[in-house]
């Protein structure tokens, strides 16, 4: 905690008036605490992406046709999704880890292929996963991590591409917490009324079918979980672990954190949250974490985009903060 | 309007269910429409930040001596202060117009010494300043537009420095609306309650003063505003003229907005708000403006600081629409 008492103190000698940066003022001295250092910095960035298929996507509770996953997939490698054109802006090491998309998809641009089977089975019906293809899923979002600890990256964003996802980080939620259901389920990419009526049936269905009072959260993750969301969870707890501060994008990646803070409390100081977004379980979701989102723009498009535009917000924090001159440096009055 | 119509049609193309991009469609389109072109750019970004000390700093309404405006001067030129940090990161043209520090300032870099006067005096007892330093003022801030017009500026941040201007800039926002004077004093700086309770005797006692039912806006500028906020003014009303966006800063940027729109209500759609900040009346006021501010970050800093960190919000939605493929493009089935 040195780094972190020293550049408090620093944050009072800079020629503003006390804690008039706001968040902006928490946020560096956090950084510092975690980074050890008095002067973060948030340079340099990863963002990975990690994309399967839904089995309980046969439930009729999606806007778009599976195929979109594989599909979206290969728009990322061409550089024309969102989260590709915020990468680009903030500079970023970009990837995307194929987990489970139904269909094979050739070799991509970007796109490591660790596919573990055609998607996640339908939880109404089974469970996602087996406890073999949890660990794979979780050991690929670690690797990730890893291979960002070799590459010095100060901030990981993880995002997610899974058509089908939002019921799955739904009944990830409601499994986890008090929160009822019906606040958990939203119109995901766009679903109707009565799409919504089919969620909330489904995940209903899903938590009387996996979960009893003693199932622990990793157990919950495999069988109401996805691949990409594993993969998010994996990647988290290694970065937290590995001592690389974590930007959490919307609705899903917060389910995913609030899984992986369920298996490995201490990680959750590294975990900083982007955005709220329009999705209509997320608030609730980040009351639960005791979260502060930086942003509430109304997005709901996942894929890391609401992580990638707040993340300059961070390095601002970072900035001010090493390059302001204090009041001696300056000459100016206190 | 073609250009915010064919905008709108192609954010509807792209590759992410319809509206998940939140504000930052909105943003997108409105700047398509204010630039005439279905592919708007915000890459050129222009900072200005105007300085001025005020005559009812008398009245013990703040936390920091009135050299402090002088030396924060010299912070700017030096690259010290919060707001030149910022700069640095968005490579934004970076600039400060002196208007009338109470002592003259040496030669300094990126300070263009516009002095009026040794300040504003004191409204408490006279009018801050005459029409023809009103004037002066203005036509400084209108400069800046006219620079930024001919530099291709995309978009002007316009920020202030200057002890004491929270006050004015309450009375003036008190003077054009219905919302009580409590309501818009603040800390400012961090000054105590003593202070308030000085601030508030001194807004109420300019009010009495200068203000009867049909004094008109920059009559209201002239009798309570400062040399910088009038600055601020005449650059809003100019940049609008000249088809140039406005990105609003804070609780002093915002009550020169309310001046501007006032004096020229035609301008509201070039002016966009960056931050709701601390500053006891900010929110009030953004009500008044009908404003959607992109951040809440707890800010209270000025010079320009607060939508220099919102300014990387507007460009990532510039960049998403234009870089984001269609769905034909990418071949994503909808």
């Amino acid at each position: 905690m040195e780094a972190q008492t020293a550049a408090s103190t620093r944050q009072g000698q800079l020629t503003k008036p006390p804690g008039s940066l706001g968040q902006l003022e928490s946020l560096a001295i956090k950084f510092a605490g975690l980074q050890g250092k008095e002067v973060p910095t948030i340079d340099k960035i990863m963002i990975r992406i990690f994309a399967a298929d839904h089995g309980v996507v046969d439930e009729g509770v999606s806007a778009f046709p599976q195929i979109v996953t594989g599909e979206m997939v290969k728009n990322f490698a061409a550089g024309g999704a969102a989260i590709t054109v915020l990468a680009r802006q903030l500079n970023a090491d970009f990837g995307v880890i194929n987990l489970g998309t139904v269909n094979e998809l050739a070799p991509l641009d970007s796109v490591t292929d660790q596919r573990i089977t055609a998607g996640t089975a339908n939880f109404c019906q089974q469970s996602a996963m087996s406890e073999e293809q949890l660990s794979q899923a979780l050991e690929a979002g670690a690797q990730s991590a890893s291979q960002a600890k070799e590459l010095g990256i100060e901030l990981f964003i993880g995002g997610e591409m899974g058509i089908g996802n939002t019921t799955s980080a739904s009944a990830l939620t409601a499994g986890l917490t008090d929160l009822p259901v019906e606040q958990l389920i939203g119109r995901g990419t766009g679903i109707d009324d009565e799409g919504i009526q089919r969620k909330l049936k489904a995940v209903q269905q899903g938590l009387d079918l996996h979960k009893t009072s003693d199932t622990t959260a990793s157990e919950l993750l495999a069988k109401l979980g996805g691949f990409e969301i594993a993969g998010l969870v994996g990647a988290y707890i290694r970065c937290a672990q590995l001592g690389i501060s974590v930007l959490v994008d919307g609705f899903i990646s917060s389910a995913a954190a609030l899984v992986a803070t369920r298996i490995n409390p201490s990680i959750r100081p590294w975990l900083f949250f982007s955005h709220c977004s329009e999705e209509a379980g997320h608030k609730h979701l980040l009351q639960t974490l005791e979260a502060e989102p930086l942003l509430s723009l109304g997005m709901r498009l996942g894929e890391a985009s609401g992580a990638a535009v707040a993340a300059p917000l961070l390095q601002s924090a970072c900035l001010l903060h090493a390059q302001m001159a204090t009041f001696d440096q300056a000459g100016v009055s206190q």
